[in-house]
């Protein structure tokens, strides 16, 4: 990805990613993004009870819609760390934003890490000078180096298009659901465009492909404390402000879903220990909510995920799974497909396609399709496979 | 188990285990169970949408509230074998009849093994004469045996207790989560009693120790399609037969529930590569939906399972997984507690325990302790842990 750091200019926006010493490897472990004025702001975060300090401060800060940085630390999550860990998120933004001259109110913050440890704030402190300086419009890659934890490679999308007569750019970083050691598996994601977007239609675009991205994957079933989406559109293309009823906007929005969707599955291609994407895809579903339900039902089954490790084309799995999400059905109805190859249909197993499956089934990205023909709605998922690293990753930390 | 023969007699009961062919390593895989009269008769099944033909067959029987029979075999489910599988699961029935000269009505069927192949219903009808002909009072074992899969180890329990001033027995069978290659985890469990007990109590009492015994358990949060436990309650004990209103139902149903309770738990210690059981017990809930909604996010989380496997207090994946569970809570008031070990209050970790926790890791029973804090009720789930080889049980047989 670094060689192609030119193509990952964003107008308006300066980035970098330094090591303050949280990360006791010498990797990168602080990010900064930075837009020259203040950016329409969008933010979907974790539901999980246990909200980490920094996603609870974003989701005050958010209400304003305006946001002109973000501030990222990986190495610890500052989560289950009380009023405590509230108050070093807020001491971390406003360092950052005096360093930078802006107000502190327009710094964004986001941890991943250790959990349930105070987050080392003297080290962040001192290093944000420098992290500051080292700001530049070539610092995508930076930053993202700055919030890997786990992950084994790193997850940059960038798309250019024209929208209303003007180019628009758009970059987005993330973070997989690398587990964090002793915590639990984070994503984050920051995605950057010089689009003008009021706020609320900000916060619309994202919300709906959140959904069909990031809300969309399963590597393990487990949502984490941290889990923080952050959407900045500084408006420097010059376009006319998109609103919900500009003409122009599904094609922005389509540009956003493509780079939410692309950073969500190499999220799962880099799942821990994962060898295989499989993608999820239920049609003829009664309700785009049923659709969802018999998807994810699949995509958490371990039978199912440790069948594809061993590439076994294992439709009973998959049908059990099906039968046991709860959604209503017609066993007679049902068919099920791997790679457009028929393995389920009329109630009983199709025989013949072994030799064809047997090659499917070393893919690296796997594609399911189940039709459940109960009526007319889709929903699309995405798996990784479970796999003795995951086990290693996991289990083979001590505290 | 096999020198304890002589004590898992229940009065008017036999039963027997033999090899028939269908599994092809030589190991027992036909069981049949029988009462010398017509039993009190109740089961519960799974709610899989896709029902394998004996469990559909048996809760169409079952409507009676009587039968005097069980034959199960291993092997084969029988499942998503369409008309052809109803057939073959009435004629085994018939076949066992027509041996044991009592009404085909009167006899149960159950199947577990591979899935979407036709059930070798020749060889099973050959070997039903030589099983009726070896039906004996001390064949609980080798009945047991017939319908183990991939179990490590029987699974037999035995109470013996005055009720009503009669001595009641009560024997119960399972076999575990175990993966029938290439289908899916199954479990039965066949409870045979000489209590005289109404169909309708009897009914009542097995959905309740269900619930707290095969429905608190989770190996791998996958359902199957042949899920069955079935009670026979045939009366010899000469007690006034219990009903609802009878005042010494309740030691029936502890009795049961302990037996219950005793299998399910053997499942999870049995479970696909487990090295350790995880109790969860979740008190102070609203309800007991939540505590239960609690205790199964833990229970399925895999952050969860592989963190005991790996002997590691990982309390921020529990803490994670109940602020996951949408239970409504305030993080202030849950308390996290391993084997009494204080882990988790006030919203942060608690330190000076690490010696202490170190030790309980070690252990094959770990009790967690969930204080919610927002009530009085209280559930209790069982886990195994997430191990290496649960993958390799699990991912290595190809088809």
């Amino acid at each position: 990805m670094k060689k192609e750091n030119e193509n990952l200019i964003v107008p308006g926006f300066m980035a970098n990613g330094i090591h303050a010493g949280i990360k006791e490897d010498g990797r990168k472990d602080l990010s900064l993004i930075f837009s020259d004025r203040p950016a329409s702001a969008a933010g979907v975060f974790t539901t999980n009870a246990f909200k980490a300090a920094p996603v609870i401060l974003d989701m005050e800060r958010l209400k304003t819609g305006e946001a002109q940085a973000i501030l990222a630390n990986s190495g610890n999550a500052n989560a289950a760390t009380g009023t405590q860990g509230l108050n070093d998120s807020r001491a971390m933004a406003k360092a950052a934003a005096n360093a930078m001259k802006i107000s502190e109110k327009q710094v964004l913050v986001a941890s991943t890490g250790i959990i349930g440890k105070r987050l080392p704030i003297g080290k962040i402190n001192k290093r944000i000078p420098a992290l500051v300086r080292g700001l530049n419009p070539s610092g995508f890659p930076d930053a993202q180096e700055g919030i890997m934890t786990t992950d084994q490679f790193p997850k940059i999308e960038y798309r250019k298009r024209v929208i209303s007569g003007k180019e628009i750019s758009l970059c987005g970083i993330a973070k997989g659901a690398g587990m964090i050691e002793p915590g639990m598996a984070t994503m984050l994601s920051f995605v950057m465009t010089d689009a003008a977007v009021d706020s609320e239609t900000l916060r619309r675009c994202l919300v709906s492909g959140v959904d069909e991205s990031f809300n969309a994957i399963s590597v393990d079933g487990c949502m984490s404390t941290n889990d923080t989406v952050i959407l900045l559109a500084n408006g420097r293309a010059g376009n006319k402000s998109l609103t919900g009823r500009s003409r122009d906007l599904s094609a922005f929005r389509d540009m956003l879903s493509e780079i939410l969707r692309a950073l969500a599955i190499s999220i799962v291609r880099d799942g821990e220990g994962a060898t295989k994407v499989i993608g999820i895809r239920v049609e003829e579903a009664r309700t785009r909510e049923e659709a969802k339900k018999v998807a994810f039902t699949i995509a958490r089954s371990n039978l199912v995920k440790a069948a594809f490790f061993g590439q076994d084309p294992n439709w009973g799995r998959i049908i059990s799974a099906i039968g046991a999400s709860g959604v209503a059905l017609s066993v007679g109805d049902v068919r099920l497909y791997f790679d457009q190859i028929p393995l389920f249909r009329q109630g009983r197993g199709v025989e013949g396609n072994e030799k064809k499956l047997s090659e499917v089934m070393k893919k690296e990205y796997i594609q399911v399709l189940v039709k459940l023909g109960t009526g007319k709605e889709i929903f699309s998922a995405y798996a990784s496979d479970l796999t003795y690293d995951y086990i290693r990753i996991n289990a083979h930390y001590h505290t």
